[in-house]
């Protein structure tokens, strides 16, 4: 604690199913490649709430969530040069070095630079930036957005337009990318092709509009939850299935409806049942099923090796196979362009002092995103 | 019986675990679309044996097996215009119409047009055009090249140069294409990468042969039967493991091996959990692992899909992703330029009288391919 730091006002998740705390805390200024900087807002996704539930086997406490947010650089520390004071700045929880194997295969979006330090919350020197009266708070997927202040690597930093307001593209720091970009990068859905999503919360919803960008000609919404199927047309999607109407295995009944199958299929869910489903509604000979949603841990797919074998392809796809630093900007750009629109996945915002209100309402069903204002 | 026909002399296959019956059958002419071909040669194939083995859920009986062969068109029937009497061919099991949904997607090999009756062993037409003392008997896979004569539609005939012995191309209408294409068409490997094979049966060492054309820098070849090794080093495999000697999971193995794991990997036995290893030994990113082998009736393949999150992908190849009739010849030709020989294949040569000792040679694990002569 002999760093210099500043005071931060801050959500702490103390342990599992606790409701997060909001605290003072120090945060310490950044060191060698690593960036200050102030959080504007932040969204609240799925993914921090499975931390906060306690099933995510990686999960650890204390510490302070949130993993797509939106901010100003504050201060930069030594050697730091591709962002500067009054940046804006999108968090990654996939950072790009450019440098690692896996940056240069030119193949990946998935840096693996500082993973081990990330996932097991430090920053990439082994210590946290975070201390509530001297106690060591960790960091949540390298971002820690829920946090006024947050310190983090500048290899996680993409820096976009300014002309953007931060309480809307902060949503491209997780959900609304990774599922355009499971449309438009990992699958490359080419127009005229038919599309099915299943699961219509806020990565589906962005899978909807990759692939009403993408020029689909057909994209069918699949979702228990009928409500979704408004906003899922608003966004493009031209059939709606709940798969409680039908006796059948779902996918024969997108395989009817769709002379043979689809194009391409995406599971939002992280349902290895629906993962099934998804590979088999894909047509013979070329259909590929993109994996997205994260299933519990120790779960498993199957399906009979004769799916791959007549044509079918199965894959998966992390933060939309966007590489950071590199493509975010452009995403940015689109977005700033008019090509799509993020409000429609706003459904509340509210202050870092109602964030725990923000989790119920996912639970609930309630919310697509909520985004926490940081200068409410 | 109306029709004209032709004496011919045949294998065959009365009901299943019987030895095959050599028998002079009656072969009718040529209809419509259809053309009657004088088998020169035959492989002989796992999967002629697992249809006589009476596991396959398909297999109907009395049949006439075979679907490795090469021939000598020796009539034509009405309309046929793209082969003429006299033409070198070979039998395609997986034909190629140009019109169907399937070949009009330019995305698989998988033509349609003919499966229904090819699958009831029958012609186009849902008639047979082998009799035995009036009795018909089914065609096979649309080839039944254990036939001197055999009647195969014109979109199963893939014309080649004449100059190429068919004593070994025919070799070609089944298993080395089948592997070979499967790395070359299907995962399209290039310079550089590194590639594990799972099976050093006729497939598994095609596929070394594909990977050293695509001029891998790493070739793993994995088989419990050692004595295989020697052939898949000469081939220009560069490594070479028996799961056996390893106490571990032999995908933990390989990842070790390959700092990461490899580029791409091809199951060539039909074995699901090996399907998994190979998929599994895959670099996390980017690896690529293709189902060749057929698996048993009802068994399925499983993993985390954590694993297909991370990068990794899974896809199928049935006959190598190589469209018969556009892109076989050009197999044909490469192995003309020398580009890869077929002989080192070759274990055994025979007359058809003696048909049963390549299968007895073949569950013997002795024989690679045995080549049935019909001028023997």
């Amino acid at each position: 604690m002999s760093d210099k730091f500043i005071k931060s006002k801050a959500a702490i998740a103390w342990g599992p199913k606790q409701p997060l705390s909001i605290e003072e805390v120090d945060v310490m200024l950044p060191r060698k490649g690593e960036v200050l900087v102030k959080v504007v807002a932040s969204g609240v996704c799925h993914t921090d709430a499975f931390t906060l539930s306690g099933d995510d086997p990686e999960g650890i406490f204390p510490v302070i969530l949130g993993h797509e947010g939106g901010g100003i650089v504050e201060q930069i520390g030594e050697g730091v040069t591709s962002v500067q004071v009054g940046d804006h700045v999108i968090p990654l929880y996939t950072p790009e070095c450019g440098v690692c194997k896996f940056c240069l295969s030119g193949k990946t979006n998935l840096c693996q630079q500082i993973r081990e330090t990330q996932g097991k919350g430090l920053m990439p020197d082994g210590t946290t930036r975070f201390y509530k009266d001297g106690q060591p708070i960790f960091h949540y997927m390298g971002c820690s957005t829920f946090s006024e202040y947050t310190v983090l690597p500048e290899i996680s930093l993409a820096k976009v337009n300014k002309e953007a307001p931060l309480e809307e593209v902060c949503l491209l720091g997780c959900g609304v990318t990774t599922g355009m970009g499971a449309v438009m990068n990992t699958a490359k859905v080419e127009e005229g092709a038919t599309v099915a999503i299943f699961g219509l919360g806020g990565i589906g919803l962005s899978a909807v509009i990759g692939a009403t960008m993408a020029k689909a000609s057909r994209i069918i919404a699949i979702d228990i939850n009928e409500s979704k199927f408004e906003l899922a047309k608003k966004l493009g999607a031209t059939d709606f299935i709940n798969p409680k109407d039908y006796d059948k295995p779902i996918q024969d009944v997108i395989v009817e409806l769709t002379d043979g199958g689809v194009d391409y299929s995406f599971e939002c869910i992280g349902n290895v049942n629906l993962m099934r489903s998804a590979l088999e509604c894909c047509h013979k000979g070329w259909g590929e099923s993109v994996v997205i949603g994260v299933a519990g841990a120790g779960q498993e797919i199957s399906t009979r090796p004769f799916q791959l074998v007549t044509g079918r392809v199965w894959r998966g796809s992390a933060f939309g196979g966007v590489k950071g630093r590199t493509e975010l900007p452009d995403y940015v750009e689109r977005y700033l362009a008019g090509e799509f629109k993020l409000s429609d996945f706003i459904t509340h915002t509210m202050a870092l002092e109602d964030i725990n209100e923000s989790f119920d309402l996912m639970h609930k069903g309630e919310s697509i995103r909520t985004v926490i204002h940081f200068d409410k």
